[in-house]
């Protein structure tokens, strides 16, 4: 049986989530959805389907103190350190190169929301099943609206297995995000799926392909590898030869230049939980659409979300908007307005 | 001269203003608008006019801390302590008692706005001036609006003066809050005026009219006056006697039942600040209609009132929404659902 590795990436801080989220506490560490943080959901997920074996978490020094109070001692879990952030490319390589070259690697943001996580063990199955047939696999994300946030995959010819019993196609071509009107398109025609940062990869293939289309980059991180140091179950990269790594998204080194992109459709009840409408959706609640965390009383109110830490919030007379309170921070804002929380004073200079 | 004693009456807790005005720091002595209370501002109103003699506060024991500490040893000025809360032909009657026959009193509520206090003098002088020919003067105010929340005054013949140069109306009818139809109809109409609980009564005349129209009344409260006890500037009611006297408005015991009703017209920029709506139109406001104090960002907002007394409050994409900030407790409320903030669990349960 095909023996997967998740890939845990712990980077970002989600400032759009501020004032939960701050630079002390990010948004992966955060309980935004059920009683676990959003990081300990991603463990769960895939500790779950039996044959994962442990994960390899891959983080930076700011995040560390927090993904290992979050580990909890799971068994065999490792810590990858990185000495600085360099996106997802040198990220997947570092812990690449820290496996054997048949394992396949199940690489997954740390800050997304899954509802149904038999669906993501099923695509997780499949997805696997190609790449070690050799696909570099893209978890194509059933789009459920025209969102503009997101990049898409078009979906190609039929890949995987000797009949396609893998349910794996081809990517027909690589989107950036794009306009409404374009997103609009996309799903009224079908056959596109978000892109959601969900990977598999056969190490060995994986490390071939990065050397083929960024040479510099993969020989840098295999530096950083090389001179770097163990200790117990974190290991840190060489700072010096990290620092030459480029920057760079693996759909950009990677996935937009291999001839071997593939994606299996998920369809999981995912979201990015990408800004507060976004949380809002993502949450249970009541018949008027609305949500409560804390001491709040609603009248007259629809489709507000309210969470308070503190002080009782009381709403009158509200549709569509999310308040928050976080210590000395309060929020409130429309739903259409939750895009701009990042660009908040607060949020900017936290 | 006509001598003219100011009566401030200070009764009501406001629990439209919660979660700022609480039972603890009621409506009257909070700086809702500008620097001083509006219990200050009912004073110092009254002050600069400068031929007024030293105010009469009536108030209850619960505001009597309030009271005194905003009285700021203002000379000669009074207070009554009443044994429980009557309403106001009880709260007027007791001053009356305590005051020469041939006195005018001005009944001020303390817990109203004035933006224009040179047209409230005029006002007042003028009201006096009936008062001391015998009529039972109402302030006329202004109709700006189609307020549901108000008595309304029909506007009677001209009186006062020789030649009517004090420039008052017989009051043709007194009319209950009326419904927006009819609200809308006596603006369209004109000749009403809203009946903002502001008097100028000759002290004998007015206790005249109560014992004639309401004789318990006056007589249980002369009892109460004649068994009470004085304690330097505070006199205290006998409360037995007090016990038995009815609580009525001084509207339905007098005004509506005396043959001697008059009004003055007063232009003079008054709010009750019933509500947090209320109470943001009264403020100074940038163009966009906002009004902020305390630490907040507002964006993209239009007509939003925020204040808080601690945390910085950041606010996105919202129009015609109030937001407040005090201690435990956290408002939102529509402009159109400040209505409803005394019904609020935090309100009624303070």
């Amino acid at each position: 049986m095909t023996r997967i590795t998740p890939v845990i990436l712990c980077g970002g801080s989600g400032t759009r989530l501020w004032p939960r989220s701050r630079a002390s506490k990010p948004k992966p560490f955060l309980p935004l959805v059920g009683e676990e943080t959003l990081f300990e959901q991603a463990l769960l997920r895939c500790r779950e389907a039996a044959h994962f074996d442990p994960a390899v978490v891959v983080t930076g020094q700011a995040h560390l103190a927090h993904v290992e109070a979050q580990l909890c001692g799971l068994p065999g879990a490792r810590v990858i350190v990185e000495p600085a952030a360099k996106n997802t490319a040198a990220a997947i390589a570092l812990a690449a190169l820290r496996l054997p070259e048949d394992e396949i690697m199940l690489v997954c943001p740390s800050d997304h929301h899954i509802a149904d996580c038999e669906a993501f063990g099923a695509a997780a199955r499949s997805a696997a099943a190609l790449a070690a047939e050799g696909w570099l696999v893209s978890f194509g994300i059933e789009a459920k609206s025209p969102e503009t946030g997101f990049g898409y995959l078009r979906r190609g010819d039929g890949v995987g297995g000797a009949n396609g019993e893998l349910g794996g196609f081809k990517v027909a071509q690589f989107i950036e995000k794009p306009d409404l009107a374009r997103a609009e398109q996309f799903l009224a025609e079908g056959g596109y799926a978000w892109n959601g940062g969900i990977f598999a990869f056969r190490v060995g293939t994986f490390l071939d392909e990065l050397r083929e289309h960024r040479p510099r980059l993969a020989e840098a991180v295999a530096r950083a590898v090389a001179g770097g140091r163990e200790d117990g179950h974190r290991f840190h990269p060489d700072p010096a030869a990290f620092a030459e790594v480029e920057s760079e998204s693996v759909d950009y080194a990677v996935m937009e230049n291999t001839a071997r992109a593939a994606m299996v459709p998920a369809d999981m009840g995912w979201s990015d939980i990408g800004n507060w409408q976004a949380l809002h959706a993502a949450r249970p609640r009541d018949g008027a659409g609305n949500a409560v965390s804390g001491k709040a009383e609603l009248v007259d109110c629809r489709n507000v979300l309210v969470e308070s830490d503190g002080p009782r919030v009381s709403v009158i007379g509200l549709e569509d908007v999310i308040g928050m309170v976080d210590g000395d921070e309060i929020l409130v804002t429309s739903a259409a307005g939750a895009q701009k929380v990042g660009k908040l004073g607060g949020a900017v200079n936290q």
